[in-house]
């Protein structure tokens, strides 16, 4: 099951929004409609709305291509692709990963058009960007099954397993971060229960990873939200794992609103902590949590539940969709090289592959 | 508003149900609709069914009485009633102004038939136990007052107050207790803010407390029950205020599910955590929460919203209505008769009205 798919020139993807109940796919068949579907959450998960802002950056190309002629310079091809790139950045703040792959895709054009040596054609360099994309999100799934290796160690023989939102194949390339891990060590043979928070107000919790949870056949119990710190209290919650939109170089998380609580709760029952998250979501060149942006959506989404008003016209709404744990919550991170441990500072930059002063 | 009325032989209930979405009320005409009306939660709050179920068991005495006649032994009303008190009983397991409103309607029952100097007819005992069930709503009103004076000095001017659940004028005789505290600091003219959580599943603090506060013109916010945590630490919220259940002799807490995770965050952040209850709510005949029935409503207050299927079929589901509060995160509970702080064990049975040992 892919959330997100390209099939020649289609960026197909699972309608996100009408799962549990029916299994629909949205097919966008330009970068327009891909910047939508990731704004109303059609596609939703960081791993997963980079990889479709890199498809759509892709048919964003084919586009600018066909305007421009196969026998126009390449390079001309450079400023279009800024503006597409700054629209589909532009749909969502929180999740670096849409940033990650956008930049990366940019990257990767300026190295076919500008390279000296490059004596590429239009078409050529588009294939190269279908390529890039491609790579992307493959490169996004095995991350992730790395991650599960990595992780399924940590999750103990018999255990009460929590997680918040979805973190599974339809928030990734495929397999899922969190969800991964939990895949991997059920894969693994080990008898554990998972604890599902429904994740209000989207319920992607309910909706998306109770739904691959009963697909898999993982014994689960969906709870909403503010029954976890009384299952951890009665004993019944020996770890808990969840995904990131974007880790800062200090080792704070972004994540889906309520990550926060769960973090802290779980420190107070001396329960491990755990966040899986591919090394595209590491964003060094922030300093701390403080500095992330949290997008703020529409009230409608606390007050409606399926269109139907389940609040008083005339209140105040707050919707923050992400909020900011700090480090020294997280017991470690889970990443695609293996698991990072405090401090983060230091160890966050060898995750993320940068060498230290000293070499 | 009175979430409960009784009017000539009618006990006329608001159905919370269906609130904010349209304001309609069920007229229980026996016993037995009472006892399935507090069941399936059109009257709910632990103040609200104590006054429901004391006007039930009124109905249930008229019944008898009419099938007796009126010529009858007053003596035969007992063994039909222990029964009808034993129906109304089994409705709700947690709650104790359930029980201690029935058991205070039993007993009256007793002393007015069995008193050695009693020449109470059939009627006038009926009549008598009328009285008592109007006194039990009256008094109920009268404490809510009585916890708003001496609660409303705890909240500061300006403050963020969070709730949790409703313990407005919908969940008791009127007025509120928690919520009637927040009413008192507001109509003594302090500037506050309150944060109201949804409250999953029934979504009573989206519903009921949402519209109590917008009917009365209170500034407040609706949030998920998952944004309390992180609105903690951002400073945003000064004080919590909750009711309760039931309260053990220890101090420990008995509320709806996810006021321990509201408690366990508010003590990390260093907010007080305050307990509003009747002095009625105190069980002194149970030593600690560890011993509380915990009720388990059923999964698809869980799984569907408003008759839409919000998770998908197969997956397990944990819905306990009420969680425990230790009584170490309890910075005080407020009570008609006074705030209550530690050491819970001997403060308690003072307010409770229990003489020490000593005298």
């Amino acid at each position: 099951m892919k959330a997100v798919e390209l099939t020649g020139e289609i960026v197909r993807l699972i309608d996100q929004r009408r799962l549990p109940g029916s299994l629909q796919h949205v097919e966008a068949t330009d970068y327009r409609e891909v910047a939508e579907a990731v704004r109303n959450m059609t596609v939703r998960g960081a791993p997963a709305i980079g990889i479709a802002a890199a498809y759509g950056f892709y048919l964003g190309a084919l586009e600018t291509a066909r305007r421009l002629g196969p026998e126009a310079d390449p390079r001309d091809l450079q400023q279009p692709l800024l503006q597409i790139a700054s629209l589909l950045k532009g749909t969502r703040p929180t999740a670096v990963n849409l940033f990650w792959a956008i930049d990366r895709m940019m990257r990767r054009t300026q190295e076919l058009v500008e390279g000296k040596k490059s004596r590429l054609s239009i078409p050529e360099v588009v294939e190269e960007l279908r390529r890039e994309a491609v790579a992307i999100h493959q490169e996004d799934i095995e991350m992730n099954h790395q991650m599960g290796r990595f992780g399924r160690d940590l999750i103990p023989e018999g255990a009460g397993v929590l997680t918040h939102c979805n973190t599974g194949a339809l928030a990734t390339g495929d397999y899922g971060t969190a969800l991964g891990v939990i895949r991997a060590a059920w894969e693994q043979g080990k008898k554990i229960h998972v604890f599902a928070d429904e994740t209000r107000p989207l319920l992607q919790g309910a909706r998306l990873t109770a739904w691959e949870l009963v697909q898999e056949g993982i014994p689960a119990t969906l709870i909403t939200d503010n029954m976890a710190g009384y299952l951890m209290k009665l004993g019944k919650i020996q770890v808990a794992i969840v995904g990131a939109d974007r880790i800062t170089a200090n080792g704070d998380v972004a994540n889906k609103i309520g990550t926060y609580s769960v973090a802290v709760l779980a420190r107070v029952h001396n329960i491990p902590f755990f966040v899986a998250a591919p090394s595209s979501t590491i964003d060094l060149s922030i300093g701390s949590g403080d500095e992330i942006i949290i997008e703020e959506r529409k009230p409608e989404e606390v007050t409606t539940l399926g269109g139907i008003r389940i609040a008083p016209e005339g209140i105040g709404v707050a919707n923050p969709a992400f909020d900011v744990t700090p480090h020294r919550y997280v017991t470690g991170i889970i990443t695609d090289r293996g698991v990072v441990y405090p401090p983060y500072s230091l160890n966050l930059r060898r995750a993320a592959g940068v060498k230290s002063a000293r070499g």
